[in-house]
C-alpha cells in the first residue's frame, strides 16, 4: 500500500479511501481559543484533512469555525460527535449530506458522556446502514481487533481504534491490540482520541499504524501551534522508524539472542 | 540555558561545553557496515558532534574510520570505550592528548564485558583527575542521581546517564531516574545508550533532557540511513513537544482534575 | 457489597448470582496433563467454582473429566467455549438445560479461533436471549466500559472481562479500563483470561475486581499444582491490600504532595 | 541455595549470614502510630528479621520503640539510616556495637536528604572497612548490577538494591537491572525500599529475589497490620509462582512461538 523502500519522505504517501495523502496526521478542529489559533494549528500540523463536528457547525450559516479552515488546502472530514446512538448518527449525517457534505465521513458513536467512550455495537449498525447508503465511512471504535476486521468486512475505508479515551492524552494504552488490529488490516489503521505528547504519536507509527488523529493534545498544550509542529514531526519520526526497520531489542549488546518481544 | 518560547526550531540552541549547538543529537561512528554508510548516517543525522572510540582508531595514521568524517563539519568526540578501570581510561586520554587530541572527551569506564554497564566509581575518580588535568569530560554513568549529582559537582560539562545498557534497544527503562536527574541538573543532561527507536528519541527529549547520544539503534536497523533520519526526527519532535508544554494526562476528558501523574 | 473492614479473610466473603463465596479464584477445567492432575490443581486453588467447556464434555456419559471434580465440593460453571455466534451459544445451553446443567452458566461467544478473542455484539445478543430464559448469565468480554455497562444492564449477573487474550499470559493489558469498569460496576467484575502468574492476579484485586478466572496460567506452568497454590496465594494477598487501602504513590518519601497516579 | 522443588511453603527456607530462615518479608520498625501497631504489624507480617534505626533508638536506656519488639521472636537488624558518609556509617556502628549490637547490620548510607537514595561510592567504601572489623553486612545500594557485583566481591552477606525511592511506593522502576543483577549474583538479592503494595512484592519475588525489606508501604497504608498481613502473602504468592515456573507470555493462545519476553 505504501512506499517502503525510501529514505525520502516526500515520495511516502497512503491511500485514503481513493484520496493519495502525504501526511499522515489528522486533526480536529474543536477545543481551539479562538480562530487563528484554530488556522495556526492546523497550518503546523501540516494535515491534509481535519475533522469538522456536524453537530457544532452551521452548514448553512457563515459560519465562524468553517471561515478559518481553507476549504482549497484542506480536505473536511465531518464527523458525528455528540451522537449516541446508530439512528442518531445516521440521521445526522443524511441531513448534513442533503446540505451539501461530501460522502467521506467520520463514524462517531459515543457510548457515555462521562469517558466518551465509543459504543461499537451502535457503530456497527450505523456503519453498515450507512455504507449502503453510499457514504465512505471512517469510524471511530475501542481498540478491539474483532470489532475492528468486522468494520472493515462491512467496507469501512479506515478503521480508528482509539488510544485511549478522548480527552485524555494517555497515549497508547494497550499496544498489543493495536498491533493484532494492524496484523490483520486490509484497510488503514488510523489511531483517533487519546494521544497527549509527540512520542506518542511516533510510537503509534512505529506499530504500524497509517495515520493518527487528535485534537486535545495540540489544543490543550500550553503552546498549541507548537505542539501542532512537534505532532508533524513525531508523525514523521515514527513513520521513518517504521520503514527503518528498528534494531531488536536485547537484554545487553551481547545476547546471544533477542530475548525481548516487541511489545512491552 | 535554552530559548523557550520559540516556535522556530533553528533558534531553539544549546550550550554544550561553550559550543553552541544546534542538533541535540550525537552519534557513534562503530558499527557500520563501511565507511560510506557510515558518512551517509552522520550526515541523515544531522549530528554536529560525533563520538569516537579511540580504542579503535588509529590517530597517527591515515585512519579508514576517520577519513569518512568531515572535520569541517563534526566535532570529534573521542571516548574511552574498552577502558576498565579510571587508570585505563586517564592513561588512554593522556596518550590521545599527545597525539593531537582536543580536551572535551566522552569519559566511559566500563564495569562488566558483558553488560557494557558503567563502573560509576572509577568513573567519578578518573573525572575527578581528568578535570585536574583540563580535560572537559562528558561522563557515561548509569541513571544515578546521586552519582550524576557528583559529576556535576566535580565539574563535568554534562552528565550522561544510560536509558538502558549499550546495544540493547530497550529505551528509557527508568524515566523516573531521569526525572529526579533533570530536576536537578546544573549541566546539560544527555541519555546516552539504550535508545532503540526514534519514540525513545522522542521521550527523552519530552522529559527534559538536553541530547541524546546513540550508536547502535541507527547503525543495526535494518535501513540505516533512514533510522538516522527517524531519530533526528524524534529528536525535534520530542523537543517542540517539551517547549509547546504537553496536556495534562486524565482518566478521560471529563474528569474533574489530572489524576495521573507525568511519570508511568 | 463486601465486607470491607476486617482482618479476617475468612470474614471477606462476597455474592455471586446469590451465592455467598470465600473464594475468589475461579478455574477452568482444561489443558492439564490428565485427570490426577486436574484434580491436584482445583484443591490447590481453593475455587468453589470451576468452569467445564459444555463442547468439551459429554454430559450423558461418564466423563472421564468430570469424574475427577468433587460435585460435593466445587459448583460447576458450565461455558459455551468454542461457540463462535450468539445463536452458537444459545443452542449449546438450551441443549445442555435439557441434560440438566443448572441456571448458572458463563457466555463465551468467540470471534477470532486465532485470538480466541471474545465477540462482544454476539455475546450482548446472547446474553439478551438467555437471560429472558432464564439463565444466570456470567459473560466473558473485552475490557470495554461500555459493554461491561450494556451487559449488567441487560442483567448479566458479573461481568468477566480479560485481561489480556485467552492463553497469553500476558496479565492486565489495560487497567485504566479495569478501573472504568470497576467504578461504574453495579455487578462483581471477574477477571477472565489473560493472567500469567500470581502477581497479575493480585493486581487485579488490588484494582478492585471481585474475582479472577484463569486456566492456562496454572495449568501451563512448570509446576501446576504449585502455580494453583501461588495464584490462590495471589488472589487473597491482593484482596487483602485493596482492603488494607495502599499508600500513595509519590516521586520520593519528601515529595510535598503525592504526584503520581493510581493507573500506570 | 534454596529447596525449589516443593509444593509444601513451610520447607522453602533460605539462607541469610548463616540463619535459616522461612520468611522473605523483612520488615522496619519506623513510621507506626504507636506501639501496640508496630507490634501488631510485626506479627501480621510474618517476619523473623526487623530492622532499626541506630539513630533513632537509645541502646542503653529502656527505649519506647524496642520495648515492643519481642526479642525472642525477631532477630533486630540494625540500620544505619541517617548517615550520609562512609565515616558516619563506621562510626555509628562501631559505637553501637560497643553498646552491645550484634555483627549482623544493615548499611545505608544516603547520598541526597531528599530523594534519599543511597551513595554508592560511599556504601562501598564503608561496606569494606565494617566487613574488615568483622561486621556482617547487608547493604543497601540502587539497582546496578556493577555495585551490586563488587559488594558481593567486598564479602557482603547479600546485596539490597531499591526497588524505588524510599517511601515512594512507586514498586519495581526497573526490573530489567534486578534481573542482571540475580543472574550475576553469588548472595541473596532483598528488594529493599519502594514497594507499595502486595502485587509489588509479589513481583520481586517472581522475578526471583529471595527477599524484600519494607516499612512504609505497611506504615502508611490505611490499615496497617492488614497491610502487614497482604504483603506477607505477597511475598508467598509470588515466591510460590517462581518455584512454579510461569507459563510464557505469548501474543496470544495461538502464537506459534513465545514472541514476548520475560522482562516489560
Amino acid at each position: 500500500m505504501t512506499n517502503t523502500n525510501t529514505n525520502d519522505p516526500s515520495e511516502d504517501t497512503w491511500e485514503l479511501a481513493g484520496r493519495t495523502l502525504r501526511s499522515r496526521l489528522i486533526v480536529g478542529t474543536g477545543k481551539y481559543a479562538d480562530g487563528p489559533e484554530t488556522k495556526a494549528c492546523l497550518a503546523a500540523s501540516g494535515a491534509e484533512i481535519v475533522t469538522v463536528a456536524l453537530r457544532r457547525v452551521d452548514l448553512k450559516a457563515k459560519d465562524n469555525l468553517l471561515s478559518w479552515i481553507d476549504r482549497e488546502r484542506y480536505t473536511l472530514l465531518p464527523n458525528t460527535a455528540g451522537c449516541y446512538t446508530a439512528e442518531d448518527a445516521i440521521r445526522t449525517l443524511r441531513l448534513a449530506r442533503e446540505l451539501g457534505i461530501a460522502d467521506l465521513v467520520k463514524l462517531e458513536v459515543i457510548g457515555d458522556p462521562k469517558t466518551l467512550l465509543p459504543d461499537n455495537e451502535e457503530t456497527l449498525e450505523a456503519a453498515k446502514i450507512l455504507i449502503d447508503e453510499g457514504f465512505v465511512v471512517l469510524p471511530y471504535c475501542t481498540d478491539d481487533p474483532i470489532v475492528c476486521r468486522k468494520l472493515q468486512d462491512l467496507g469501512c475505508a479506515a478503521v480508528m481504534p482509539l488510544a485511549a479515551p478522548i480527552g485524555s492524552g494517555l497515549g497508547i494504552r494497550n499496544p498489543h491490540n493495536l498491533a493484532l488490529i494492524i496484523e490483520q488490516a486490509t484497510v488503514p489503521v488510523i489511531v483517533d482520541a487519546g494521544v497527549g505528547t509527540a512520542s506518542d504519536a511516533a510510537v503509534a507509527m512505529e506499530l504500524g499504524c497509517q495515520g493518527v488523529l487528535m485534537n486535545t493534545a495540540i489544543a490543550h498544550a500550553k503552546r498549541p501551534v507548537q505542539m501542532a509542529e512537534a505532532m508533524r514531526l513525531g508523525i514523521l519520526a515514527g513513520r521513518q522508524a517504521f520503514l527503518a526497520g528498528r534494531m531488536p531489542r536485547r537484554m545487553h549488546a551481547h545476547a546471544s539472542s533477542p530475548t525481548i518481544g516487541l511489545i512491552e
